[in-house]
């Protein structure tokens, strides 16, 4: 295993940081590390929010599903995907360009992402934790007013960076699902409910608990994931960010 | 510097491969990078289809916008943005689950890039190139019948692998826009049409093409990238893989 895979398998999600500042060449090494990520047509179909203002901060803190740890990350950047740049920039050159669509916004997101993930693994070599906030998906009336975001631009992560505590560098990363379940040969296989127990029980092996009971941790993870008030909250917000990208001349 | 950063900085994509076979450790280092990606609530939400039947490879190569190079690539993974697997499994454990929403399947989308973004980086560290086809998103329905999707899953991208041709290796990476036009502090700001002018300059002079006429530049995107059948084809595609996850008990 080289140096680089060994560091994509050892890094994982921190949520609690030392008081410990990011130097600027630190966070210079981190923003460049995103830009030089595969972009689609090498276009660019993001715009990254470098959120320092402690205030907005705050109030990202609690639009994100009341999560304190952000306001406190010495470092946290929002990945837009964006269509706002050169949806005017063609304007400006007089194309008269349609509206962007499902396919773009998809499109600016996988770029987006793409730039997140790269900051993750620069993050991480340069003994950063890092953490993805996928609740910034929520609650997209304040966060278009906090972050001043128009219209063609969605929000497809946040990630806060910082020092890992000591905790945070002790704790186990989580288990994986066993690759057998993830990787499929050829076409798509619905799993079983036999293979669904097994990939379950499987991991909780992996993880040390292989007595855990599989339908009361399913329905728990149901609840708290999929039927909870800020996932609903995501789906409400995020039907409205994509609804700008499903304009009738795109039909 | 450090190896890994420089490394994210040399990667660039990679469109022709010499004739030579991935060997199954070096494939199976890549596809274990992907499972250890950063993934929301630890559910991998995501599954990645290893199309290694010539036929399949083919047709893709058609549907992906006709990208002969696709069908001789020794390696193709599709990273599928996942929400049946655990629909499935909420059901088999009576959860009487809601279907997935849109912010359901972004959340699902980042998961399924950062996948794919780490196995980029993986194989960029064992001396392999790879390149995202975002053209993966045209044509649902011969690509849903090709690997057999089910309703709850969306290609968020396809990655092709191979050891580079020494055309690739010598082939100078894109430059990318600077940083100030990417980065913004605190909030969004759009570009004024002199910013635009100077994003666009900018990116020129790095690239060796100072006197690069920019009005014509862009419409030449525009019309190539922006404007055409593909672009059109994709919107329409992904569209019909975003009304699954836009079901009225999500509103």
């Amino acid at each position: 295993m080289n140096e680089v895979i060994r560091q994509l398998k050892d890094r994982k999600s921190c949520r609690i940081f030392v008081k410990r500042e990011v130097p600027s060449d630190v966070r210079n090494e981190i923003l460049k590390s995103a830009l030089e990520a595969p972009t689609a047509g090498a276009m660019m179909l993001y715009t990254i929010i470098d959120v320092t203002d402690s205030g907005k901060k705050k109030r990202l803190s609690v639009t994100c599903d009341n999560q304190p740890f952000i306001a406190d990350a010495p470092m946290v950047l929002v990945f837009l995907a964006d269509w706002q740049r050169w949806f005017d920039a063609f304007g400006f050159e007089g194309c008269e360009p349609r509206t962007p669509g499902s396919g773009d916004i998809l499109l600016a997101c996988a770029d987006a992402i793409a730039a997140a993930q790269n900051t993750v693994v620069a993050a991480h070599s340069l003994g950063l934790g890092s953490c993805y906030i996928g609740d910034i998906i929520e609650n997209c009336e304040d966060v278009r007013e906090i972050l001043n975001l128009p219209e063609y631009v969605l929000p497809a992560a946040m990630v806060v960076y910082g020092y890992p505590s000591e905790s945070q560098i002790k704790r186990k990363k989580p288990e994986r699902f066993s690759i057998e379940h993830i990787v499929h040969q050829n076409s798509y296989r619905r799993l079983t409910m036999d293979e669904h127990k097994g990939m379950q029980s499987d991991l909780n092996r992996k993880s040390g608990f292989p007595e855990k009971d599989i339908t009361e941790s399913v329905r728990a993870l149901c609840k708290r994931k999929y039927m909870s008030e800020f996932s609903l909250e995501m789906n409400r917000s995020a039907r409205i960010y994509l609804d700008k990208f499903n304009s009738p001349n795109n039909k």
